[in-house]
């Protein structure tokens, strides 16, 4: 029952979980990944809890066919509002990005309290905010929904003054009350971290998940001894992406997120078209 | 087999299909219109052709559980990638909102030029400027996608000055141009029939297709002696709602669109959640 060589199966509602891949990558370089992002259905931010979830199960039952040895839920949204329900019914370890941020985010304040800029599903969740609390019952946790964000990153605005205004107006409220720490709790916000830093300015500290989610699953695959050693023979493709839709598009973003990182991705890479819906 | 009686089908990607139905109500306020609102995997102007299509014929497929006379394509994404292939399919007429609201556009130009906003996908789809030209090879047509319009509605920001600012980015070229006709080429875009006015002026005229669409419906019942008449029963509820994701939402958005326009349906119509992957 040696499974160290098979692969970690990450997802996401679409490209915004390649910036998990690319922390991953950095941090457990020996690793095999297959990725799955449903372009299709994308965005899942303002999706019912029961759909999302519906559309989880699939994905991981996508995943399972490839013998994935671990998955990572690269999306916030379906972290918070999926993740629960599903991992009682797998065999394999399942980490989301919300536990890995808000630990991330307990251990950086200073002052007690943290903001959570999301989708509004997550948001409505409240399980920012749980996991926050279980830690440390005195932080103060303040959330907003920014649905705007997504599109705005998908548009290429990421350092437009239409975005700054946005941001201008979501975090405005946060800012007012004195926030030290706030968590990017959406695998898409990172994209936007020059505009949202030059909102709120040097005395906040910006959590970005999707570091804390690689350093975590390192961990665990430590932990559980599956972690994959570089004498281990790898036979197949390192690296496999699936979509829900066509690929063009996906690959034009990857190769936006891999640029400047690895070579192989950078030119954007091999991509597959999977019917989800019969998963 | 008289089926006068028998509902109407209209469907869209989400709510904005639901200015169609108003414009329906308006014009035939006889008939029963079954509506299927597309929540879950909404919105469709970024998704492929493919995918469109699938999803177009999953709904068609579950109106056509309820016996419908005819089928509206109140989606202008769907009208423009997936009605062609459709329709060889079916035994009932459908009708998107593309050709009625490209034959408005080519009556109201004066100088032969037409200006369409619309999503990604209705744009690269050339349905458009192919039904303009198909009545009128001289006139000049200049498309433009603006996919950060939905969203901006989505989030209520009608009248909003960024809403305002990315109009004017969207329409900048079409105006250096100098059309006199402007199509909204989106169930979404009437909503900001305001703003987007302010910014083309008063010499810009505005072609809403579901207005046209509506007329067009009319007609073709009329043709086929389909017309529901008064004096005809009407046994079942005259109004049915369904969407893929949960209603709440849905309702919100409905009341908005009929309110001051019909009152049972300004209250927030009984709305039903369907599975549609499994059509």
């Amino acid at each position: 029952m040696n499974n160290n060589a098979n692969p970690i199966g990450v997802f996401d509602s679409g490209v915004g979980g390649l910036t998990v891949v690319k922390e991953i990558i950095r941090q457990i370089p020996n690793e095999r990944i297959v990725y799955f992002g449903d372009t299709a259905r994308v965005p899942y931010g303002s999706k019912s809890k029961n759909t999302i979830t519906k559309y989880t199960r699939q994905i991981i039952r996508f995943l399972q066919t490839y013998d994935v040895k671990a998955i990572v839920v690269a999306c916030n949204t379906a972290s918070a509002c999926a993740l629960e329900e599903v991992e009682k019914e797998l065999d394999v370890p399942i980490i989301g990005v919300v536990k890995p941020g808000a630990k991330a985010a307990v251990e950086r304040t200073k002052n007690g309290k943290i903001g959570i800029i999301a989708t509004e599903s997550t948001i409505n969740s409240e399980m920012y905010e749980r996991f926050i609390r279980q830690r440390n019952k005195e932080i103060t946790v303040l959330g907003k929904a920014c649905p705007l964000f997504v599109p705005l990153v998908e548009e290429g605005l990421w350092e437009d003054s239409v975005t700054y205004e946005m941001a201008r107006r979501y975090l405005k409220e946060l800012l007012r009350e004195d926030i030290d720490t706030l968590i990017l709790g959406c695998t898409h916000y990172p994209l936007l971290k020059k505009t949202i830093g030059e909102v709120v300015g040097d005395k906040v500290s910006l959590v970005n998940p999707a570091y804390e989610t690689a350093k975590e699953l390192k961990e665990l695959l430590e932990s559980q001894e599956l972690l994959h050693l570089p004498e281990e023979s790898m036979d197949s493709e390192k690296y496999k992406f699936f979509v829900s839709d066509v690929a063009d598009k996906f690959r034009n973003f990857a190769e936006t997120i891999f640029s400047n990182f690895n070579e192989e991705l950078a030119a954007g890479p091999a991509t597959e078209q999977v019917n989800i819906e019969e998963y």
